[in-house]
């Protein structure tokens, strides 16, 4: 016997990395009936049927949600509060509203005051994704073995936050539940800390004088080229990540440059014990991260090239 | 008609990742008719006589030299001057001592004076690596498709540079040929400073409270874990690297605070198109490096986990 699907309708708004992934594994799962897609280009709602990744396409967002149970914004962040302007006088009654947003304070915050009273709103976030972008670079298994977080708020049907859990645990993922708040501090340090200071040193190398920039292209195996992979992330995706979480992420940059001067004055007074310590305190949380299922163990990232 | 090897008789002084990846590399070419290896812990040398590493082992480097046509250094390289002085007095005249180090100026400054006049000295270093190290870490295909730089002095005997570019070649890499001030400039940026910030950044995660700590483990899949694998690196062999490279790591760490002081300013002031330009601007140079043949671009590494 078969499970009747969580969804008759979803709709996706936005059909990039994660909304063409939901796709695969939505259907993959048998989780839904029917994919509503909407996203603002033209070009890329194209290529989304040409994927064949929806039963119904529309630039017009609003369109997209007409009688769909669920509504999930796969949107930069800063796109939330004109996406739900433009989606909550076409919601159904009972319909669940929820996004993927990497950050969750703003997007409460953008989103909540528009939304109709009869809809359920389930802020979420699965960790998850890759350095490319767009419909095609979506696939089924994105989420397997990662965590989703959901932070639903204090007025939130419970029934819908079970039906979102149901949806991403079908999708592969597990499911973890935390206040906004604590989720932004969490993200701060664990992804948007690290793509800023990707972005920073990618930044640094690429301003070297030409010859010196070939150089460093040429010899990035020694260490360089790991931090290029999440500064190919998408642009406006960061920027806006940047832009909203603006508070906690000054907060861990704060800390990571007070760290950065002693680790400086360490290499400045030549302190080969405080470098030897440091150096061996990080080698356990690598170890903590394999143990966790969060990283594979295989060298260089099981890298063959 | 196969080739004769390159070498009698190769001497390896340290046999964790790069000299047993190089016994592996060396010995799958035939470069090589024997191998004599020390290091200074019985332990190791016991490991690598389980592995089948060499055909003669030693705790006594001098014992370890005689009659060998090619020694290569492959310590942290804070240990080059004491390692050519304990060999020095058993070099065999018309010898070629190479080494690994990560550090050219220094290195030379260690060996240099200490060595024989009948010695000739090609200084070398192969652009390859894994988090992993000790004898078990080493693999035949670890310098495959990369680069090895040579920087060989005014003085170096020009048939000795042959023979150690004809030994990396044998082992799969390719050889640049380049000053050794140069060499370290170059190594500081797609290196050194890769590696300390990784360093820096997993420190400051490890210097969170207990709670929170476990939770960058467990969603560390958001960008975290990336930094984690080279700030797993042999913390011996890094905390060398700062010490003797000093003066070019400072300043790369110069320019790369000076462009995090304005990257923060637009974060801070919530500059949005600065943000947008360079995310933009970051994003050629890993096309770049997949490009040059130095990066595989299946996405995310192609971690399968």
């Amino acid at each position: 016997m078969t499970k009747p699907p969580l969804f008759n309708r979803v709709a996706l708004i936005g059909i990039g990395l994660i909304g063409a992934s939901l796709s695969h594994a939505m259907r993959r799962a048998g989780l839904v009936n029917e994919i509503a897609i909407s996203t603002r280009s033209q070009e890329t709602l194209d290529r989304a049927e040409e994927l064949n990744l929806g039963n119904f396409y529309s630039t017009d967002a609003g369109e997209a949600v007409k009688d769909a149970d669920c509504v999930i914004l796969c949107v930069p962040v800063g796109a939330s509060e004109a996406v739900t302007k433009k989606i909550a006088p076409h919601l159904k009654a009972g319909a669940i509203i929820t996004d993927v947003g990497s950050v969750k304070c703003s997007v409460i915050d953008q989103i909540k005051p528009h939304l109709p009273e009869a809809v359920h709103f389930v802020p979420g976030h699965p960790i998850a994704g890759t350095e490319y972008s767009g419909p095609d670079a979506g696939f089924a298994t994105l989420f397997e073995n990662r965590w989703s977080i959901l932070t639903p708020l204090e007025d939130t049907d419970q029934e819908a936050t079970q039906a979102i859990k149901a949806l991403w645990k079908g999708c592969g993922s597990n499911v973890s539940i935390m206040a906004p708040k604590h989720h932004d501090l969490v993200l701060a340090i664990t992804s948007h800390l690290p793509h800023l200071i990707a972005y920073n040193i990618v930044g640094t190398a690429a301003d070297l004088e030409d010859d010196t920039k070939s150089e460093v292209i040429k010899f990035s195996a020694s260490g360089f080229r790991d931090f290029t992979r999440i500064a190919a992330s998408d642009p406006a995706m960061w920027r806006d990540v940047f832009l909203h979480n603006r508070e906690a992420v000054l907060e861990m940059l704060n800390r990571f440059t007070t760290d950065l001067a002693e680790l400086t004055r360490y290499v400045d007074e030549g302190d080969g014990q405080a470098l030897f310590d440091l150096f061996t305190r990080t080698r356990s949380i690598r170890k903590g991260i394999i143990d966790a299922g969060q990283e594979i163990d295989a060298p260089d990232f099981g890298r063959l090239s």
